[in-house]
């Protein structure tokens, strides 16, 4: 099974600390490679970073689908807690397409009847919201807190960011009456360990919650459903610099 | 008062139809000007087709905002039914910027207590169902309709897509035990008068909402808060083909 | 276009507060009158007061229907943060009738994704919050909060009363991860410019955010639907007090 | 034990149909005495008529409360299925007040998982709708019917609204895998009987619920919290034909 | 009327109390008879206790139904305050069957806008906030706030379990800003007087609430709807120690 | 890796049933097991079926926990589609466990965004709708379909039953507007393939996609929280038939 890991930005240590938590996870069979789009931006802490960034999902999406034998990833993670441009990557594919912040929620929710999420910064933190609301787990989730941590500070200064998401685990352990918490952010994936040992409570970490639905997902035979909204998109002309995506032929 | 309309796909036809209705009802200072992207899809009927159009409409933001006086529009509308790249959209700038199916929504929920929503296609009705939910409106709904239309029907084959939303807010009208229908696709803007008189039904069509709403919010002084979630986004470097995103700076 | 503002409550000089904030934002095109009923409350701070309160609104909408040339006015607005009244009115009227909280969380959910509300007493406060359910606003509102001021301290000590908003709104600002604040009261119509610069979010303020609306719906061509719930009451014999209603022919 | 049933119409031969039925269920104990408002609508179908039939509601609380020995009623029923003014009421007085529109909610939701609802007219089940939302019982509902009768042939035209009602229970007992159906009209309140024989599910029906619902709060020592927002209005002016509620002290 | 009060757990002390504060609020004509199972724990403190204590209920609801004149008891109260197999409970019976949470939430409800709850231990608040979801009362419920008192404490060390119950529940008053307060433990039943006195504030307590309620229903001459999934279950083998359950014939 | 398929009824034909499609479907390295307890109904479809069958699954549980080597099973998994006794059963151990309902909504809302759920009988149609409101799937679940089978039909009239499922399924793909089903009944574990050539819509099945989940959980290295409400049970006595559970100590 090949799971293509797509880190939507286009920091290639953020793209290794991805792959690398993926790939520690790994079944046997599963082969596991990690790449960060050509385009977009370095981090994604906004709405308009998300909004690029769908774009640069998409490239790495279409050239999984294209991959040397014409057949493709089996399955494809989108490793960004913002889940950027998850429906549209899903209508490109058979494959499931798992971003990594619903992966969280689900595994959260198999394992505590309630948990926080600790994010980076205050206003990913309202993002995080939204996804909750939308995929039906807000009534799960206490709070979402952030540790105001911009992101790439993940990569730049490392151990004053584990220290600082480690002081918001307490507090939300403290404070929230919780289960477990949903790391909310792709660049925490190397740090599970620390923060699990520190806090104490179960942590639950997007992306390699996401390698293991997606492995799950292709195990059962299953992927995404081609009836409905997640159909093929019909082919068309797109014009300017998309005009590569006229009239694609996926199915 | 300049209220940019900005028709996310890239037929230039509906770009014209889209300009006409919102001039239709804008207010003796209000200027419009509506355009398209350079690039992007033809028509937006799927999820791929909406993340793509998103690029398009923050160009076509950044475009208003580097405006000739520097002093950039009074006002966005994104006149696609799906609202894409609204949040993204909004980071942007400080004026308003209303998506034309919310800005239905919003106006429908004013003047009836349940509404339906007519569109084009089966798969956009469920993209009208993700929006309501998001948006709180889904208790003031009925019904999501879709007449089975491709969108550029409304363009090419203008009569036979006049009679199949006639007859599907028919249905609406008979069924749905509702106040008013909302038009979910910014292609249907011109009919809006025609499908009012045959149906019978307070009719809400998203252009022309979202104009009204836009010059309100201007005349109230207010904009998009550049606080919490909406702020303008970190200036960062971006690669590839977004490097023009490089260190934006907004404010 | 002529706007009736109602003030549902009896107190004449915040009738006037209420007038010339409308006014200020009024279009060059609109009247604006501004008016209260002769009968009722002098402030409303109760489900009581509001109940009784809702009659004088009706009354003054009726008087707007039966005007001079029986054109009746184009649009209705009632200007108290509960609404008082606000479908019954609505029978009663092709025209648009808004309140101002509706208005109010209308126009704060088009420019922030997250809002707070300040209010004067914490018994307001439950009425905010059964208005936010009730419209589908809650998911975007953070928090209602009460400055703890009845209502006529806004006339009769303007000075400690706009301290104590003030107050409250930077606790808010601080507190709450917001993008806006709305402002709870009809009485506060006059103090939105103070409290703006010294909070430093935008504050939406109700009054002034119906009036736009109002124009916004009247501008579309749009009224009460008068489909469902919301068509004109049947006429039917009224006894005692009330007989004055009695066979009420409004179409 | 004292409960006044008010009937918020005032129609006589109404509050006779429901004074019977309240007594029919009342326990030995029980004073049940029926009442209508001296002002106000012959029946109440639409939002302007239970705005209207509020004050009413209000009226009858206040004379309950000032009843000859100064000490009021023990429980107040509220008999219009859209449940007028029962914030208000509640504010009057410490004495229980239940509408009916809750009762048979509440009651419905103890002997079944999932009830319809069977009303009078369309206009009316909208009504009925909110209340369901506003009280949170719309997940355990079904469906709101209406009958497609004006609330006065139940009077005038007993047999054929008898047989309509019928009608659409049976249609709900088919079509709306339900376990109970809730009568929508306080002048239904004779006909639980036959319905109930004739349907063969059990029937809830308001004004015998209530009667049932204020004994249990009475018995349990308990009546409207003094507190919050169901506190005594504060005393303060009122003008014109509602002077009469000037400072009132009804503590 | 013959009410049975289920004990779920096996403490007799505990079927005292709460068979005593049944008492007290029963009606003239009411029996109450206080049972608990043979079979069972102690004290129910989790989810595990719950379930084997379901078991029990069961067993006390199906003795119930074959006392001696065959006819059963009137109506069965369920008297913990997680209300452990309530809805299987109501499968085996036509008489009304009333769990002790969702008695107090109804009664609440019926006095006050918002109510908070205080219950024992933080473990079982998070089952308290399982059942107000489910029963559709989160929305007037602002906090489940525990004392973190085991449930035996109630009987072993009462005075201290009354101290620390009367601190949360004055806690509550001060921060919450509501009308009332549920107990959230049946062994709290003989409490309600001095912690009523010591709060100041509607303690709704459910034992007492639940035969107000049963008595109530069976008052209205309804039962258990038989129709749906409140059926009597389908007859069928069992094995094991539950091979008695073979066959059940209850209708 | 050892899974646990815990068959909640005592048939061991689909026991047998149940531990084929689970074989069929585990990781290489995953050994299942699957068993069904000693007591308990022999079908469950009924809110008594599944309370009763709850203590069955409990016990497999403490069985597996008791396990020769003293370590206990990896994983468990409640092959019923009530999910009787999970979060009871999840307090018994370190391991996951998975009900086969919520896997099979976890899994379907990973590949589409609306499903309905094809289930056997009307009254446990109920208990799926309980399910997906308790566990935040309501809102991607267009409808839950009853075939109208006893769930021993599938054992002992396969091909009729195979029949009316993928007659139900055909009529969801054709009215629902969905892009996936979900087998509502551990008892189809074995139909999956034949229905999904028949239907041609994504089948998900609960028993397979519940090792896949139970195996990702594992691979994560997590299992259920023993901090808030899923930690091991406090231990105390139990009396009667359940005395073998006083003092119970798990850790």
């Amino acid at each position: 099974m090949h799971i293509r890991v797509i880190n939507p930005n286009t920091t290639r240590a953020m793209t290794d600390t991805i792959g690398s938590a993926a790939k520690a996870v790994a079944s046997p069979g599963t082969l596991i490679t990690a790449s960060q789009p050509s385009c977009g931006p370095v981090s994604i802490e906004s709405h308009f970073d998300e909004a690029v960034s769908a774009v640069g999902v998409l490239e790495e999406v279409l050239a999984g689908e294209r991959d040397a034998d014409g057949k493709g990833a089996d399955a494809y993670i989108i490793a960004c807690f913002g889940d950027p441009g998850l429906n549209a990557a899903r209508e490109l594919t058979r494959a499931p397409v798992i971003g990594i912040a619903e992966a969280a929620f689900h595994v959260a929710s198999l394992i505590s009847t309630r948990f926080s999420v600790v994010t980076t910064l205050p206003r990913t933190a309202i993002i995080a919201e939204h996804l909750l609301d939308s995929y039906g787990f807000s009534h799960s989730c206490r709070k979402v807190r952030a540790a105001d941590i911009p992101v790439l500070e993940l990569e730049d200064n490392p151990d004053l960011a584990l220290q600082l998401i480690i002081e918001e685990c307490l507090r939300a352990k403290r404070e929230d009456n919780i289960g477990a918490i949903v790391l909310g952010c792709g660049g925490m994936a190397d740090l599970t360990p620390q923060i699990t040992e520190a806090v104490g409570l179960p942590i639950v970490e997007g992306v390699t919650a996401a390698v293991k639905l997606a492995e799950a997902v292709v195990g059962l035979g299953l992927g995404t459903s081609k009836f409905g909204d997640l159909a093929f998109p019909l082919p068309k002309p797109f014009s300017g610099s998309f005009a590569r995506y006229s009239n694609l032929t996926l199915d």
